[in-house]
C-alpha cells in the first residue's frame, strides 16, 4: 500500500519560524519518522509540500490510481483553496485532514476548513503528534473498508 | 496518571442503533478497551456516561485535583452546552474534544463546538477509533507538559 | 399498539399558570383524556413529562422497541436541544411535534425547531385540542405505513 | 356555519403529479370528503382553488360578512405573498393555516410562512390528513370562542 | 396632462374594514376627490385597482405614450413584485410612491419597498390625505422638469 | 398654534452648494415661504437649523407644551441619533420626517431612519417642495386629531 | 418532439422599450425565428407569454404530458415565483432557464433565481441570442438523454 | 417578605476556582452574608444551586405563590435555557438578573441572555457586591410596588 | 476622594416628561441625593449632563487626574458615541454604566452599548434607585482596588 | 479573429474521473472539436489550460492585443480568483463564461462567482455542449459589436 | 495655497494620554511641525481641533472656497458621523483620511469608515508620522491635478 | 539596510492598461525610482513581482534574516490569500501595505484585508505616490524601533 502526505503553504518553515506556535521539528523530520512509521506498517508513504495551490492539485492528480490514501495539511489552503477540495474529490482517494494546532482557536477565517467536509476524519491541535493520529486513523479507516 | 472518559448525551446506545452511522461496537466495550490501553501506560482511566448535563458538570468538579485530563465526547451538549464549558475551563484540566461521526459534515447546528477552542486538540471522524487516537493525543500532550 | 406522550419543561404547570394564554385544563386531565381515546381505538398509551432533558432523553431510550410511535411536547426544549433531537432520530420511532400555542407568533427564538425536520408533522396553536389532532395524525400515519 | 376552503397554486394537481410526495387523492376527492365531514356537523363549506394570487386575494374579500372560518392550503404563495396575509388579516375571519408535507423539513425558502402568525394554528405534514385535522382545530376554536 | 393613479391589492376594500388603521373614506371617494382635483388643473386622472400583479404590470403598459406621470400604492406589491418595478421603469413615466399607513411603523417585511429607489419621491402615513400629498408631489416634480 | 420647523446638519449650506442635487433655493428661502403659507392658515411658525445634535435636542425640549407639532428634516443625524429621537418621543409632539432627496436612492446607511417608525409620516424626495407637502401632511394630522 | 417556449411578466415589450437594454427585437420576431429554428430540426415549438403568474403556472400545467422541455424566461418572476418553481418541478418536465441580460451585473435581488438549481441549465446576456443558444442547449440535453 | 436566591452551573465552585476572575468568597458565604442582610430587612431568604436546569426550574415551580422575588445568577443558563425563561414567565414572580463578572466583556455568545428582557433589572461585573445590590435592587421594587 | 456623575442626553428631563417610564424625580433631586450619600462616605461628588456629545467628552478630559471614578448614565450616546467610549477609555477612569430603564428590553438599537466592555459594571431598569446602586457597586469596586 | 479558450484548475481531468457528473469527453477532444468549429467561421482559437492561478493570469496577459474574445471555464478559481478577474478587466478583451455543470445547483460556495458580472454572459449545466454554445454567444457578440 | 488640518474627538488629549498606543508628542506639536513642513511648500496650513461634530461640519463650512484641500483625522467621529461625510463631499474640497493607529486592527466597529470611500487617499497606523505622509500624498495629489 | 518591495498580481501591466485608473507610470519606473530614493537613504531595496501567491510566499520566506521591512502592494491577493498572511507572520519582518486606487471605494470583496490587520501602517489611494509615502512610513518606523 502506498500513501500520500501532502503539506502545504508555509509548513516548509516549520522548526524554523515561531517555534513557541509550531514547534521546533523540522517538516523533514516529520517526514522522516512517518516513513518510517509507514515503513513499520509495510507501507510506502511519499511526501511532498508545496507553496503553489496548481502544484499541490497536479500532485494529487498524480496520485489517482497509485496511492490508497492522503493525508493533507493544506496550511492557509484549507480555508481558500475549492481547487484543491476538487482535486481531492475528483481524485475519489480518502483522505484525513490534519493540523498542527487547533484552527477553531484562532482567526475567524481559519474555522471554516473547505475540505473537511469531504474527508474522513479530522485531526487537529496536537502540534507535529497530528500527523502521527492522522495516520493511524487513515490506516484504521483504509484495513476497515477492505 | 488518573485520565477521565466523558461521553455525552445518546452514547449510552453506542452499538444498539444505527451500526451504518456509529457502528456495532459498544459503548461499554470502547471503555474497557481504553482502559486497557490506559493500563498498558500505568495510567488510570475513569469513565463516566450522562443523559444530564448537570451530571456532566458535576462529575467535572470531582474530577478536579483528582485527574490529569479529560477525553470528552459531548454528542449533543458539544454544541449547546455553555455549561460545560464554564466546566471545563474552571476544572483547569487539560481536556481533548473527540466525535465518532464528521460533524462539519452533518448538519449546520453541529458544525459550531463550544468546547473546541479551549481543548488542546480535536480529533473527529474515525469511528470508534477516535477514542484512541484522543488517548493517544492528550498523552502526548501531558507527557510533553511535564 | 403502544404509544408514548412526552411533555417538556414547564408543562407540569398547565391549568394552574397564565390560564389566559394557556387554557385551564390540567396535564394530567389531558393524559387521561388522550389514555382513554387511545383505549377506544386500542392503543395503549404512556405518559411521561420532565423537566431534565436527560430524564426525556432517556425516556425515549425506554422507548426503544417498545412503542410505535411518540407525541412530543417538547416546551422550551423544542429550541435548544439537540440531545432531545438525536434521541428521537436514534430510536428510529416516528414522532409528532406539537405545541399548544402558535410559536412562530411569539418570541424570534421560538420561530426555530430543532425536532420539526425530523418530525412526520406538526400541530401547533389549538390548544389542549393540539393534543388530540396530533394523536390522530399520528395514527392516520402509523395505519397508513402498515 | 360556513367556512370556506381555499387551496394555492400547483393543487389542482393533486392525484395527478408526484404521488411518492402528495399522495393519490385527487383536490376534488378532498374537497368532497371534507364537504361531507362539514356537512355531519351541520356546517357549510364552501371551496375554492386558484393558480392566481389575485384570484385567491378576492375570494376572501368575498367571504367577509358571510364565512366563519378559513381553512387555508396557500402552497406557495404561503412564503411569498402578502397580499394574501393582508386579505386575511383585513377580512378579520379566523384561519387555519395547512400543508401537505412538512414544509420545514424542504428547501430552506419554505421554512418561513407570511401567514402564520396570524393564523389560529398550523397543522402540516399529514398529507391529505392535514385537510381534516385543520378542520377540526378550527371547529374547536371556532365552538369555544362562541 | 394624463395621469395615473394605481391601487394595488386590498385597497378596494378601503373604508369597509378595518377603519381603525385606514380611516373609514372608500377607494371610489378617493378617487372622486383626486379626479375633481385634477379637474382643476386641467388634467386627466385615470384610476385603476387591481389585486392582480399581472393586471397591474399590463395598466402599466397601457400608460406607455399616454400619461405624463403615476402616483402608484402598490401595496402589498410593494414589498414583493419585482414585475411591477420593471413594468414602471420600462415604462420611462416618473411615479410617486405613497402609502396609507407609516409603512416602516409595521412589519420588517413591510420596511423594504422594490419600487422606491427608483420614484421620484415617497409619501407615507398621512391616511387618505398622502394620495392629495402625492399628487401635489407628481405635480410639481412634472411642472419642474418641462 | 405654533409649530416648530427642524433642520438638521450642512442644511444651512442650501442652495449655496450640490444645486443639482438639492436645487437653488436657500433655506432661508424655504423659511420665509412656509412662514408665509403658515400665517395664511393662522399658524405661527418657529424655526431652527443646526448642525449641533444636542442643540436639536435642546431645541426639541424648548417645544415641549409650545408647539403642537413638528416637521423635521434632520438630515445625517437621521441615520445617527438615538438622541434626536429620544428627545422628539419624550416630547410627545407629533411630528413629520422630510427630505429633500429620496433617501433609500442612495447609499445604504441611509436608508434605515431612527426617526420615521415614530414619525406621523414621510415625505421624501419632491426637493423644496417636500416641506410644504410635509406642513400639509402635519396640519391635516393636527385638524383630524382635534 | 414538441417544446414550449415561456416568456414572463413585461417582455411582451420588447424591441418596444428600452432598446439600448434588450434590443429592438420584438418578442414575435424572436418566437418566429426560434418556430422556424424548431421547424428545421422537426419540433413544434409552442410559444406563450403572460404577466400573470398564475397563467405561466397553468400553461405549465397543459404541458404535462404534451411537451418534451420547456424553455423559459421568466422575467421578474424568476426571482420571486415559488409558484412557477413548483409548477416546473411538478410537471417533472426537463427546462432551460434563459434571460436576455446578464442578471448578475444587475441589482442585488436579480441575482437569485427560484428556478435555476432545478433547470438542466442556463444561458444568460447574450441578448435575443440567448433564445436560440438555450433552445440548442435544451435540444441537445434532449436527444443525448434518449 | 420570602425571597428566593438561586445560583446556576459551576456556582458551587465558587471561591474554589479562578479567583482571579471570580474572587475567593465561596458560594455559601455570599448565602450567609445575603441571609443576614434579609433578615435585617426582616426578610426570609431561601437560596439554591443547581448544575441540573431541570432542577432550577422545578425549584421556580415551588416557590410560586410563596416567594414575592427572586434573585438569579444562572450562569451559563444564562444564555441557553428557554426552559428557565419559561419557568420564570410562568412563576409571574419578579426577578432580578445578576452576575459576578461584566458579561458583555467576554465571549459573543454571553452578551445575549435569554432572561433580561423579562427581568426588572440587571446587576452585573461587581463580583460578590453584585448579589448585594441586586438584593437592594429588588426590594427597591417591591417595596415601590406595593 | 472625588467622583463625578455624568448624564447624558434628553435626561435633563427627567421627573417632567413621560413619568410612568421614568418616575416623577427631577434629575436635581437624584444629583442632590447621591452627593449627600457620598458625603457621608466622605466623597465629593461631581455632577454634569449635557445634550452635547462634545460637551460630555470634555468633562470627562477635565476629570483625568481629578476623579477616582465615574458613574455614567450616557442615554442614547451609549449606544451611538465612540467617541465618549475613547474619551473614557484614554482618561483611565473606571467607571460604572447606568440606565434608569432596563435597556434590553426595549428597541434592538437599545440592546448594544458602546461602553459596557470598557464598564466595570453595569446597573440597569431598577429607576432612579439604579444610581445609588451604581454608586455602591463603583465605590466596592475602588475601595477593594486600594 | 482569434480567440482563447481558457480551462481553470482540474480540468484537465475531464473525461477521465467521475464520467457520471462530467462526461466522458477528454479535454482535448473538447478542444478540438472547438478548433475545428472555429476553423469554419475562419476563427484561429488558441487552447490554454493551467492549475495555476498565476499562469492563468497570465496567459490572459499574453492575449493582450492578439485575442478579440475569451471562453473561459475557471473551475473553482471562478469563486476564488479576484487575480483571474483583475486580469480579465485589466486585458478589456470582452469574455464569456462557462461551466460543463448548473453551479448553482452545487455547495453554496459555488453559487457566486467572482467573474460573471463583468462577463457578456453565461452558459451553464450543458456539459461539454456548454463549451459550442459559450462559444456561438461570444461570436454573436463580437460580429455584433463590430 | 491654503490646506486645512482637522483633528476630531479626543485628539486634544494627543501626548498627555496612552503614550504606548498614541506616543508623547502634542497635539500642538503636531501642528507646529505640518504648518512648518506647508510654509516650506509655500502653503498656508490652517489647524482646528473639536470634540463636537457641529464644530467639525461648521469648520468645513467655512472652508469652502478658501481652502485646496483637507487633511482629517476623524478619530471616533470616522466611524459614526454622517453630519461629517456630508459636509466634506458638500464642500467639493478633496481630502485626505489619516488614523495616527492601524484602524483595523482594533474593535470591529473600527474597521469602517464613512469617509475614506469619498477620500482622495487613506494613511494609517504610522503614529504621527501619518501626519506628514498625509500631507505629501494630498499635496502630490492637488499639484497632479493642476 | 535592505528592505523589500513585493507586487502582486496584475501590477507587471502597470502603466500599459486601464490608465485613467492606474497612471501610466511602468512598474519597472517606479521601481527604479523607489530603488534610487532607498540609495539616498542608504538602503538596498530589492524588488519582486509576481501573479503567483506560492512565488510570492517563497520570496519572503527567502526574506528571513535578510531584510528589515516589506513594503507590499499584494493587489488581489489582498483579499483572498492567508497564504501570503501567514508567510509575512512567519518572516516576523514588519511590513507596509500599500494600494494605488482607494479599495474601499471599489467592489465591497475588496474593503477586507486579509494583511492589514498585521501590518504597521496602510496607504492607499496616491496612485503611485503611494509607493512612495509607504517606504517613508516603513522607514519611520524602522529607524523608531531602533
Amino acid at each position: 500500500m502506498r500513501l500520500l502526505l501532502l503539506n502545504g503553504p508555509n509548513l516548509n518553515l516549520l522548526g524554523q519560524r515561531e517555534p513557541s506556535l509550531y514547534g521546533s521539528t523540522t517538516l523533514e523530520a516529520i517526514e522522516q519518522n512517518l516513513i518510517k512509521k509507514a515503513k513499520d506498517e509495510e507501507i510506502l508513504l511519499d511526501c511532498f509540500q508545496s507553496n503553489f495551490e496548481g502544484a499541490l492539485v497536479e500532485r494529487i492528480h498524480q496520485a489517482i490510481g497509485e496511492v490508497a490514501g492522503i493525508l493533507i495539511n493544506a496550511g492557509a489552503y484549507t480555508h481558500t483553496s475549492i481547487a484543491l477540495r476538487d482535486a481531492l474529490i475528483g481524485s475519489e482517494i480518502p483522505f484525513v485532514e490534519l493540523h498542527l494546532t487547533n484552527t477553531v482557536a484562532r482567526e475567524l477565517f481559519r474555522h471554516k476548513s473547505l475540505l473537511s467536509d469531504k474527508a474522513i476524519g479530522l485531526v487537529s491541535g496536537f502540534g507535529v503528534k497530528s500527523y502521527e493520529l492522522a495516520f493511524q486513523g487513515l490506516l484504521s479507516y483504509l484495513r476497515q473498508s477492505n
